[in-house]
């Protein structure tokens, strides 16, 4: 068993149990986005931390979020509660409150992963992508300092879409390497972090900004160590609603984590 | 205003209220599955409309449901709560109980889906299709009596996969027409229960069961009256875990709904 409590990712998403069900953290400054807002992969994750301290599956399986007001740094609560714990899976919610008004409820179902054993048949591949040391890292094209997130994100595209140096492309997908920049390694709840980590595509049709409605994750194998590729795309955008599409694939080839999030933009 | 109560999906996903935040239902034994359990997008459907009576916006935005127990006909309690009541939006929490033993638990956000106006960027097309009539019902080719649901939902498939008639072909995909089976037309929650309503379709790998763990579902314009063409797919069954993704065009050529389940397959 190794420990992770030494790395940045573990240190700001875990929380001091205050009580039955009750759990206090401070949101960190280290994982804010574009608009000064914590980021909602970060938020998620700090609720999935405390219920993953209450429920007896090593396992995130599925997480669904709805996110109700923007998320800032700061002193912040989550209260959590036991829907059913099964021999097989176990569910639970919890809410994070930020002085006293909700920011995301989340239901989420844990499970052991390793103890998985049914039929497989894979009709996907991953991306294909040049080595990391090949691509480039978007922020170097941000005309000014970029948010903290992508401090503690690292990610290498072959291509950087042009809203990045302030030039809107049109692209509505792509495809890239992501991982946590101090090295440590992916596992379920830092996927879920992940798979919200990257700037909205849907940027690059000119939009200024994007809010999270709904974003759901469902982890599909424990993640190998090292570089995940990823790949984003928006489909639909429509009366100014869209879907994201968020698939990442670990160091091995193996699909390890799947989402989807509604959004409505900003212009 | 068109009133649809004297419709079977409404009779039946109705309750009744019986005190704050609480409702009554019975489950109707006319949405059972192959192995006699209640259809989960019918469960589904029945919180949500008790959801919707107690938020101000008009429709169904986006509903996230983590199954725990498998339902059945009879009678069943639902509780609900308000998470918050914004300008644009609301969100809810639906629970859904038998025996007092949690079966559905459901967050949902609602909005008026007509108020949208923010940009659109559409790059993806409904599936192409025969007419309905040129099309086969699948129950026709299926041994025994079909479960209830296929009484409920009429399904009209160009080619019917061949798990219907006993002879799994290895398909992970199909596209066909579906509709309520009196007339009803669609409405957003009405979606919601027909993005689960056809068999899965990794039974064409020869699997004996799918339950679903995980259901999300995004409307993403209200539909217009008629058959609806929809697209099924699953890519990745991974040790018995399989996502399925599912999305609804209506009769104007507009894609209506998408939704994502995670199931786990019996063999």
């Amino acid at each position: 068993m190794t420990t992770t409590a030494g790395f940045v990712f573990d240190r700001d998403t875990t929380s001091e149990q205050v009580g039955e069900h009750a759990f206090g953290l401070t949101l960190s400054d280290r994982w804010t986005t574009f608009i000064g807002t914590s980021n909602g992969g970060y938020l998620l994750a700090s609720c999935l931390q405390a219920l993953r301290r209450e429920l007896p599956q090593p396992d995130l399986l599925s997480a669904s979020a709805h996110f109700l007001r923007p998320g800032s740094p700061g002193p912040a609560r989550i209260t959590t509660e036991i829907a059913r714990v099964g021999r097989r899976t176990a569910t639970g919610q919890a809410t994070l409150l930020r002085d006293d008004r909700e920011i995301l409820r989340v239901l989420a179902t844990f499970t052991d992963l390793a103890a998985a054993d049914g039929p497989t048949l894979v009709r996907g591949e991953p991306p294909v992508l040049p080595p990391p040391e090949q691509c480039f890292d978007p922020a170097d094209s941000y005309s000014s300092k970029p948010p903290s997130l992508f401090e503690r994100v690292e990610i290498r595209m072959p291509e950087v879409p042009g809203f990045w140096h302030g030039e809107p492309g049109g692209t509505t997908s792509a495809a890239f390497w992501m991982r946590l920049a101090d090295g440590r390694a992916a596992d379920p709840i830092a996927l879920a972090c992940l798979v919200d980590a990257a700037a909205p595509i849907v940027f690059d049709l000119g939009v200024s900004g994007s809010a999270t409605i709904e974003l759901t994750v469902h982890i599909r194998k424990r993640p190998a160590p090292g570089w995940l590729a990823c790949r984003v795309s928006t489909n639909y955008l429509m009366d100014g609603f869209h879907e994201e599409d968020f698939e990442i694939w670990d160091s091995t080839g193996v699909l390890v984590a799947q989402s989807r999030q509604l959004a409505i933009v900003s212009t």
